[in-house]
């Protein structure tokens, strides 16, 4: 038995969008390499394969063939897209990570409590962090990797303001839970000190004194991501 | 490049249910290989097609490895997954058939007539037929095939009956177009004189008439079908 190949599918789907699921409908090689982006050859073969294996059943007519797909051809289609449904709903939207709690520089206090930053967390997260941010050493490059590209994703979006004598960059804010702590948001700042080993993360609640941990201690951050 | 094999797609499928469309997750060959029904280096080697052609990235961890799907794996099982989705929809619920008209022996009037068929036409299919059938003898083995299995689709039933002289086979319908007459039903007898060549076709009117055709005109028949 030849292994299926991408382009089997590709072909028993044409052959379907064609109305080949209950008629027998004309094809030629040519027209079905066209559609498949393959040679007349290649479709020739393609046939005689899905033919071999079941999938459709064909008769000649003069240059052309009259083709129909076959219940277990129609199946396959309909188990791939099952199994192709299944994988894509149940893709979890999140971004797991781990890593080691670390002391802060005081930063994250003094711009927690900017009122340019507060009313915004407030409007748009629902609630005024908790001065100070807890920080996450990441403790595996992988991990490194998935923080370097969270920003990429979808986010509630906190602006960047003037106060007059100086701006403040903007914040990247992704719902998150940590250790247990839900409604806590992990945070891309336009601006920050740290490197991608550092993850900020904030909440309603002071996180070290809510989920009883303290600077040292390992703890997991599930980030929640939108699909865009 | 090597080709994309249903394995490949079905490799992606699984890493993607194990949530490494956005996190690295450690994966064994043989685990991998087990869930895709194929050997440990048959897994093996899928990784490494996959890791070739950008559609994971992954990284080892002594004896496992960590391996998450990229934007462009993603994409392909995305994109993929319309073109199924397009194809299992698009396909067209009806059958058509060809063949020209021929004269009955009269027993399809006769048939009709029976008052344990006509108030189930009137109920089920919403209208009294005209007396007689319109008889179609199909011009191609193609249609014969298709003919002979339409009775496997789910159908508009009408029961057999006894009138206390003798019984009378059921029938099932199916809603049709023929020559633009509309709300006609190709019919599939349990018993009949005739063989795989005939399509039997009822209408709440005189399709000749209606469709201004008689004996020997070559006629099209598009049978509509319920997806079971």
């Amino acid at each position: 038995m030849p292994e299926i190949k991408l382009q089997h599918i590709l072909t028993l789907v044409q052959l379907l969008a064609k109305g080949a699921r209950h008629n027998f409908v004309e094809v030629t090689t040519g027209g079905l390499g066209k559609n498949i982006g393959r040679s007349q050859q290649a479709a020739s073969k393609h046939l005689l394969d899905l033919e071999t294996e079941g999938y459709i059943e064909r008769v000649r007519r003069g240059q052309k063939f009259a083709v129909r797909v076959t219940d277990k051809g129609f199946s396959e289609i309909e188990n791939l897209f099952a199994s192709l449904k299944s994988a894509l709903e149940s893709a979890p939207a999140s971004i797991d990570f781990e890593g080691t709690v670390v002391s802060g520089m005081g930063e994250g206090a003094y711009y927690m409590s900017l009122e340019g930053y507060r009313k915004q967390f407030k409007e748009k997260l629902g609630y005024e962090p908790y001065p100070g941010t807890l920080n996450v050493r990441l403790v595996d490059p992988l991990y490194m990797t998935a923080r370097r590209e969270l920003g990429r994703h979808p986010s509630i979006f906190v602006d960047g303001f003037s106060d007059g004598t100086r701006t403040y960059g903007w914040v990247k804010c992704y719902r998150a839970t940590i250790d247990g702590v839900e409604n806590a948001a992990a945070l891309v700042l336009e601006r920050t000190h740290y490197d991608d080993s550092m993850l900020e993360v904030i909440a309603p609640v002071s996180i070290k004194d809510s989920a009883g941990i303290k600077v040292g201690d390992k703890v997991k951050v599930r980030v929640q991501i939108q699909m865009p």
